[in-house]
């Protein structure tokens, strides 16, 4: 087997293999490698960079043991895959599921949720999208602080695990997406930086030093992540990835590495005859990301569209701090359903500055939309879903809002049948950087949050425990009156066609709006009691579910012939 | 008079007029205010903020006495313009001379340079591009110190003598180019911070914190230099800006800084009837600058090349320190004269990293070509030109490459009749800064340049003045040899329609290359003694200047019927 590494300002190289130590010979352009004949799957490895360390390889498959520990060969050609005529459905025709392997079952596992899958299909989800699993810090975490890029987190399964889990879901027709943090690597097991120069002090993020995509020496960074990317997608089958936080990626060469990485991903998808996906979560409000590249985009499929969550947040809430105090009016819904950014270049009083540019030449299936995700629910002290926020009637409003808008809907596990259990911020860091996260989080809900006194320690394992889907839940029959809310809206969006242009009327006043695609009608209440709500001209009747239309706080979905 | 400061977290801002103090009264968007009726030119004020200071205008239009003296009342609108008639020519059939309006002339002052503009059009330049004039410390200076950045500095002028000179420059149809620096501010005089954000410690430039164009508050910051850039346009009447290293201008809103410029750049346009034009200093190799906004771009006119320099320069020289490592071969200037870019994704030595991309759908009139400019020449240890490193007939060589290549040509001062003085860099800072501008001066060429015992000090007043043309020179029949073989070119260039497709061959080995454009065809022999060399076929007959055909270290200028 042949062991490689990047390091291009050392002196020497040693691989430690199962105790045996082996100097590594230079190659090219900062590369250092070595043969070790007959090395096994499952042989423990480090790198001696320079007689210091030895540290796990960066681009380790498989740390069993942790960030701290050695790596272990894993071959990615022994997995038996079965998947060859799995076809995902294209985002103009997805619902997308986020879900957190941890917390999504009891086990916490991929052979767990794989279980729950059945559930998925028959929600109407088509895209289930893993919150991340590069190995990070401890047992328990969302997984924004990986360190070992290449190696699957340990306490949700092994490689093969994952890959089971994958198989699963696409024999039964279910893409899955990852979520990748190619911003920053977490504090914790980071070793990159006894390597090479992966990281520049020129530019400052909210993790530290920005990853150096643009400076000497990048280029080999840059293969880092791209291999990462093709890594999950040809060896897991992953059917697309979603990556964190694109506004914390910085590169200014004229090439940026998200355009190459589109291109990259472009060109494994020709190769392998599937259609990965690339999405973006951006606080840009820019079109550049999903534009072509013939049209000076970075050419990726589509993004997140907050401003679609804050407008439908503040106003069915009535909260008005932080990012929200942006939002709250009728108006600002109507423009999310009609174009998904609500800031186009109006000047924001949070930001303190303009911000946005209009979507021109964006396609709806290139924005995905969402009223929950696991920053909106446990970025809150007390994590707190929008089930617990809002009553029934109005948490109905908020699915119908989101599943038939024209954009790509994204649903946040247990969304869909409104769990009562939180989703909250956990962490399981060492002594010192534990210590410092449980402060922070005190620090931040402090003052302005009334119930500060309740909040939950991200470091304590209950906090983790309580964050866990309920899945009794659904033998509630208003839980699982919540499910076929859901269930019946996705039904119904399956019913309209692509392209279906977007109609959306309201009364800021009066507090209605209508939303229509094509044959179909969403009329929304937000009164306290019954009115009369225009209809455009046609006949209209109650669709699935049948019931009340335009009592107060109401929902009523009609169909009609016009 | 309506006087009116930008001052976001000031308490409180007074007014100093002509040592009478006036409370302003705080309007919107942290704007302050106060009128002052009976105002007249000449009165001299600044602006106390929260009792500190008192500090000159940020936008002051006039600082006779310097940086950290008051500001002057200047009134735009009285000087009796009559150039209405004059329209520049367009870039495609430009030719630039960038001069320095304190060492072009003996008493380095806009009336003597206006003295000198018939020897320019005589020559057969269109554009003059003055380097910085906003005002900067001490008397001299290369001007990208600037701090005052509305006012012009006071050694060059008074702003009305600047405006005679751009009226002398349009009377005899030379359009008049100003380089502008929005990439930092000197950091002698600059008492923006003292007013409100201007500066963002997220990133580093080489000059510090990078300006604040896309963090709280950044509206009114964009507003500074987006003003700064009508005024010179709109109450100067410069036909253009040369946007200084726009590399070092970050800014990840939606809207770029530089898109937001060539937008409202291009609204004055059209209001004015006048076809201003935006040039970048750019170290990208990246069309986005010069794409149209459809095509994902920012819009501006044209971008500097700096490569067609350093592939001329290495291979003319043989110099192969620092940028020029990547250069060197004949091959890559065929190239430069194919497409300008030389580096469109190819690894660099120098830079250790892939760089740039390829120049899809840019015009030959979007790209600046030289092959010596203010830095190329005044960054050396000695300030040597090309005419100090190069023998005659290779001289008259590189200018050929200049002068008829496809691209925008520009000369700088002295080029063209390959003076004898240096352009060395100068300055005239305090004590403490001077100090430290010598120091580094002095380390940055120490060990590593033969002569570095010569070096000049950047401060003394003698590096200034030697600095200075020295017209004296045209009157030597050598010197006269070399402007009339530039005004020659010129005058051959002017024949080739814009458009006109580049051939080029070369022979890396026999060291020749043949430059055609249409009818016309430039051989240059870089052999020692001469050498057959083909020539495509049809009659090709010397054109002028008339000389040999084909020998050693020969440029043969042919016209051909074909």
């Amino acid at each position: 087997m042949n062991f490689s590494v990047w390091s291009p300002f050392a002196q020497k190289i040693d691989l430690v293999l199962d105790s045996v130590s082996l100097p590594m010979r230079r190659t090219e352009r900062g590369w250092w490698q070595v043969e070790a004949p007959g090395t096994l799957a499952g042989s423990r490895y480090q790198f001696r960079v320079d007689d210091k360390g030895p540290y796990p390889d960066p681009r380790s498959a498989w740390q069993p043991d942790g960030l701290h520990a050695a790596s272990v060969v894993y071959d990615h050609s022994s997995f038996p895959w079965r998947d060859g005529a799995f076809v995902p459905r294209p985002l103009s025709d997805a619902v997308i599921y986020e879900l957190h392997v941890g917390t999504f079952t009891p086990e916490g596992n991929y052979a767990a949720a794989a279980n729950r899958l059945d559930h998925l299909k028959n929600l109407g989800i088509t895209h289930v999208e893993l919150m991340p699993i590069s190995t990070f810090p401890g047992q328990r975490g969302w997984g924004y602080d990986g360190a070992a890029l290449f190696a699957p987190h340990a306490a949700y399964g092994t490689p093969d695990d994952l890959k089971s889990f994958i198989q699963r879901a696409h024999s039964i027709g279910l893409a899955v997406l990852l979520d990748v943090v190619y911003n920053h690597l977490g504090p914790d097991g980071n070793y990159l930086g006894a390597f090479g120069p992966y990281f520049t002090s020129k530019v400052k993020t909210p993790w530290g030093d920005a990853i150096n995509f643009d400076g000497e020496h990048c280029d080999a960074v840059c293969e880092f992540f791209l291999d990462n990317a093709l890594m999950w997608l040809g060896n897991y089958h992953f059917d697309g990835l979603r990556l964190d936080a694109v506004h914390a990626i910085f590169d200014h060469s004229a090439v940026h590495i998200l355009e190459a990485l589109a291109s990259r991903v472009g060109e494994l998808s020709t190769g392998n005859s599937r259609p990965y996906v690339l999405i973006a979560e951006s606080d840009f409000n820019s079109p550049r990301l999903v534009h072509s590249v013939t049209r000076g985009g970075f050419g990726l499929d589509a993004h997140w569209e907050d401003d679609f969550h804050h407008a439908l947040h503040a106003f069915l809430t009535g909260e008005t701090d932080g990012f929200h105090s942006d939002f709250g009016s009728l108006a600002q819904i109507a423009k999310a359903l009609r174009q998904a950014y609500v800031f186009d270049g109006q000047f924001s009083d949070h930001r303190k500055r303009m911000h946005g540019r209009p979507p021109t030449h964006v396609d709806p299936s290139q924005v995905v939309v969402f009223a929950q995700n696991h920053d909106q629910t446990g970025n809150r002290a007390l994590g707190e879903r929008m089930s617990h926020l809002l009553e029934p009637p109005i948490l109905k409003a908020t699915a119908a809002l989101v599943l038939l808008s024209p954009f790509v809907p994204m649903l946040f596990q247990g969304e869909e049948w409104g769990a009562d259990t939180p989703f909250l911020f956990f962490t399981e860091h060492g002594d010192e950087l534990g210590r410092l996260v449980t402060e922070g989080r005190q620090r931040e809900f402090a003052g302005f949050h009334r119930k500060a006194k309740e909040l939950s320690d991200p470091q304590a394992p209950e906090t983790f425990q309580r964050s866990k889907l309920n899945w009794s839940e659904l033998d509630d029959p208003a839980h699982q009156d919540i499910f076929d809310w859901h269930r019946n809206l996705i039904h119904l969006r399956r019913a309209i066609p692509h392209g279906t242009p977007v109609a959306v009327e309201y009364d800021e006043l009066d507090r209605w709006l209508t939303l229509r695609r094509g044959s179909l009608i969403a009329v929304f209440n937000f009164c306290d009691g019954g009115q009369a709500i225009p209809l455009p001209p046609g006949e209209w009747h109650p669709s699935v579910p049948a019931n009340s239309v335009f009592p107060g706080h109401s929902t009523s979905i009609l169909t009609g012939i016009v």
